[in-house]
């Protein structure tokens, strides 16, 4: 999918939501257990009751490596039926992977090619012979980690060298990588106030923003500083959406936190649009 | 597997070597294809004859998803066909996970608990409360990237922070870490100079070393400057081993390649023991 499409569907919806699909079994309702794949089941649900209101699906793949062959079964079938009924959603493979060149290849491969997800998350510490066969793929994106939204993030990403961040040598080493119109990053949204620094080193790139909502990030101040005139951000939920409700109709409580967050984004768009 | 066993396989079978199983379809002897699952029949042949003069073997997860839920087949009857028939076999998934904490523990209970490896190999970027995870696990082994040998680590790796170089950030931080005695390093062997430095910082901490051989590490000066009274290393080689031969007796030819770095991880071992 070219940026032009998503930006395109983002106004469109007035909507830059993207619902992260991580399956937890312990937490789906239970009536879905005695579904023959449950986690297809539950994935399925989920987006015949949310995808008006959002215009992208992530899930992490480590809940489904986390149930074996069974889940990346599961995987298989969610990406298709994204690409089969929802073409117009562009799809993020949450895998963070990185490697020594070939073996990138291989990653990029297995996740842009053959299972056919739109764009794929990447770890940057081997630098640019790990990130470069992601960003090989016509019209595919890596979404390179820059500034994460976890504690840990403070062990590295934010230590400065030559008085600079380690995030923003990132944002900045990646932006020389060939094809590197290809790429995203992804921003933590608790840090809303690292933005405005963010956006004076890539001004134009999609920033994928985890921790609104449950990890506490404001999508005002979120948009303040990183919308650009492409619109430039897809915001994340996960369990906010996935998990409002274990009953029969969960899917019509996803749908209504759903509905809710695009609400609040179509008023943040229409400040800016 | 503990620490104190794997040192006694080492000295029992005068050899730290490690096996790297990145299986490629496209390089594997052409008859192995008629075989009803390619790549296990491949590991298998190949770990029926290397066994004697190795320790430890490394799948790269990526060789196994570049094939779908065939190649996690593959992986999952190599792990089993390992701990069944050769359990005194140090296994290490090759994976270089690493997301935020409740995320980690997926990855960490399927590559440990599920499939049953030893170790697995974790990126640091996102810090403590990625790596944690991992480290909860009682005689497993997460084994952090620390210097990597492509050309990419010198992109960020390398770089200082208050006159210190990343990986040794990474290196010292990690040391903090809660359960870090779990903790081995990858460090690659094309920088054997950069290992004296890195001693002083871990003394006693298991190394594995990608890159010698084919990548063109000097072995006797990564045992100059990297074993321990603990021996400390684990030196990976791929495919000088794995593709020594595509002919029938491919797994003959793998072995005396094995068996060649065997004798000359003996004469190291030696002078040191």
């Amino acid at each position: 999918m070219t940026t032009e499409h998503l930006v395109a569907q983002i106004h469109k919806k007035q909507s830059f939501l993207c619902v992260g699909l991580d399956v937890d079994l312990a937490k789906i309702p239970e009536h879905l257990l005695k579904e023959e794949d449950p986690i297809f089941a539950f994935n399925k649900a989920i987006i015949d009751a949310t995808h008006e209101f959002c215009v992208a699906y992530k899930p992490n793949t480590a809940f489904y490596e986390a149930y074996g062959i069974r889940g990346w079964k599961a995987l298989e079938k969610t990406i298709k039926y994204l690409n089969d009924k929802y073409p117009e959603i562009f799809t993020i493979a949450d895998a963070k992977r990185g490697d020594i060149g070939n073996t990138s290849t291989m990653y990029a491969k297995a996740f842009l090619d053959d299972l056919g997800f739109d764009s794929v998350t990447v770890a940057p510490y081997m630098g640019k012979d790990s990130v470069e066969p992601f960003l090989a793929f016509k019209d595919k994106h890596t979404i390179l980690l820059a500034l994460t939204s976890n504690e840990g993030a403070f062990d590295f990403q934010t230590k400065e060298i030559e008085g600079k961040e380690l995030y923003k040598h990132v944002l900045q080493t990646s932006k020389t990588y060939k094809n590197s119109e290809n790429l995203m990053y992804v921003v933590g949204a608790t840090k809303a106030k690292y933005l405005g620094d963010i956006r004076q080193i890539i001004p134009d790139s999609f920033l994928l923003v985890p921790g609104v909502g449950a990890q506490g990030g404001s999508l005002s101040e979120v948009c303040a500083y990183g919308m650009t005139n492409n619109v430039g951000l897809l915001v994340n939920s996960s369990r906010g959406i996935l998990y409002a409700s274990n009953e029969e109709d969960f899917a019509q409580s996803s749908r209504e936190q759903a509905k809710d967050l695009q609400k609040q984004m179509k008023i943040e768009l229409e400040k800016k649009f």
